[in-house]
């Protein structure tokens, strides 16, 4: 059999995950519910996360999945990857503009198309409201926030490991250049050994966002150049393909710019940060260990504590 | 001092708050960041309301906070609630579009209000992705789901307790009419249990939700009446006014006759829901006991497991 007819035939993972109970289908592709035991990996494995991360006593927020208008133009967010931006918008009318909404709905009409832009649009990424809680001189130690939130990318999809909505844990690093990569170092090491711990298949390698558009291209290039990405890639939707689980990101001095972020020394701060993504994390497990949890392997299953 | 006066200068609990670092302001009114131990009390609270509802065995599902289109425009929100929405939106051009679009920034301009609507609109309440799911007949024992989202709420407000996206934990309960309100009338006793470790000073009302526009506040009559709406109403913003902090909901055969659900016999099925408003809760801990978490009265800490 050819390959691609074997890859048509082959039943996707999304499908098989749905058909154990472990997803559940709503319809769209990307939006998916998670069932009890789901959430549970996912749970068990962030708390592996929490304790890598509970060595450097980050500060821990939580935001919504909502990011304000302005965060959201000044991030940079638009320059590159319009394509994925979700904005929320609003009914503003009254009775009449009510009765016309109820009928274009009744019609099967595109009954939203004229509600207006609210003052958020949903999370593109987790790191983001932290930016304008950083703007001033940065005390001398730097700043590390951890932060974790829904977030929303406009990509529907069929593979189980492109979302359109899925969890980030990230850990965002403001400080000199040299604070802020040594910190990047670290977080390889122990990524690392969250993936062993997982019993995963994975690697690293330099990677790049998927800026849009002709000129997305070069960016993608110097990025990738400039080593800015790394990316931990493991199986995730097929055992052939590698997808990225966690992301190590350089952002030099892009936020401080935008975000007026000054270093101790009153130079130009800099800032990075470590991503987990936790579905496709236990997206990996899954695929790596089968879909009965109670025959993981027993290392990791101690490491999950089941 | 006139009353008018005194609330006029009294500073807002949502600032008081965000001076003690418990939540983080966003420039969205309703929208905000909360510290790490914010989301830890709030978390421990749901563990005694996981304890209570574990009684029952409920199915547990977790679902990303935003809707399907389809299921929102059956559940009958846009008849009732047309002016809480927040529809999520998408950029569908290429580069030529793309550049106006940052110019449309750069200028000030309404940048997303040419966005098309996206599959998805943000959950107004955690438990409309359940109904699909049960479309057809029960099984005997009807169904009982156990769901926690994110839910969005178009309603900019300086008031902590009215926030735009805010957490909720429901259990939906599916069945004949009688099952469904014996189970209503054993949460109400569970419930004031869980005020009462809380130690809120507490109430218990019949109450209707805000329909829109002139025909709204018959709708609201009308379900006052038939008690189908009863409330636990405890100080969160002010400790003179009472806000809701959990919602007993009786649908009748709204959402059945909506999305197709048979009871065991094949008459049309009946739905209920309670529902937990977790940020109201965690609120109306700290406007009761202080913000000061370490002095909490030793029952209230030891129901925590602080």
């Amino acid at each position: 059999m050819a390959p691609s007819a074997a890859a048509a035939t082959a039943p996707l993972f999304r499908d098989e995950l749905i058909e154990r109970g472990l997803l559940v289908a709503t319809g769209v592709p990307g939006v998916y519910g998670r069932s009890g035991e789901f959430e549970d990996t996912l749970m068990r494995i962030d708390r592996i996360i929490d304790t890598l991360g509970a060595h450097d006593e980050p500060e821990v927020l939580r935001f919504p999945p909502v990011l304000d208008r302005q965060t959201f133009e000044r991030s940079g967010f638009l320059d590159s990857f319009p394509h994925l931006i979700g904005t929320v918008h609003a009914f503003g009318g009254r009775d009449r503009e009510h009765r016309d909404l109820l009928r274009a709905v009744e019609n099967g009409a595109q009954w939203s198309a004229q509600f207006a832009p609210t003052a958020v649009v949903l999370t593109p990424a987790a790191c983001y409201p932290t930016y304008p809680m950083m703007t001033g001189r940065l005390p001398r130690a730097g700043r590390l926030i951890d932060v974790l939130s829904y977030c929303f990318r406009h990509e529907p999809s069929d593979d189980a490991g492109r979302m359109q909505m899925f969890r980030m844990h990230e850990y965002v690093r403001a400080g000199n250049a040299a604070t802020v990569l040594a910190w990047r170092t670290r977080w390889l090491g122990r990524a690392k050994r969250l993936v062993d711990a997982l019993g995963l298949a994975a690697r690293t390698d330099v990677a790049s966002d998927p800026f849009f558009g002709r000129a997305g291209a070069l960016l993608a290039d110097s990025q990738r150049n400039q080593q800015l990405k790394l990316e931990i890639l493991a199986p995730v939707a097929n055992p052939a393909t590698l997808t990225a689980v966690i992301s190590l990101n350089y952002h030099q001095t892009h936020f401080a710019e935008r975000f007026g972020i000054t270093a101790d020394d009153g130079a130009t701060g800099h800032t990075a940060c470590v991503g987990f993504g936790l579905e496709r994390l236990t997206l990996a497990a899954y695929r790596r260990h089968g879909l009965d949890r109670k025959r993981w392997p027993a290392p990791m299953r101690e490491a999950l504590d089941l």
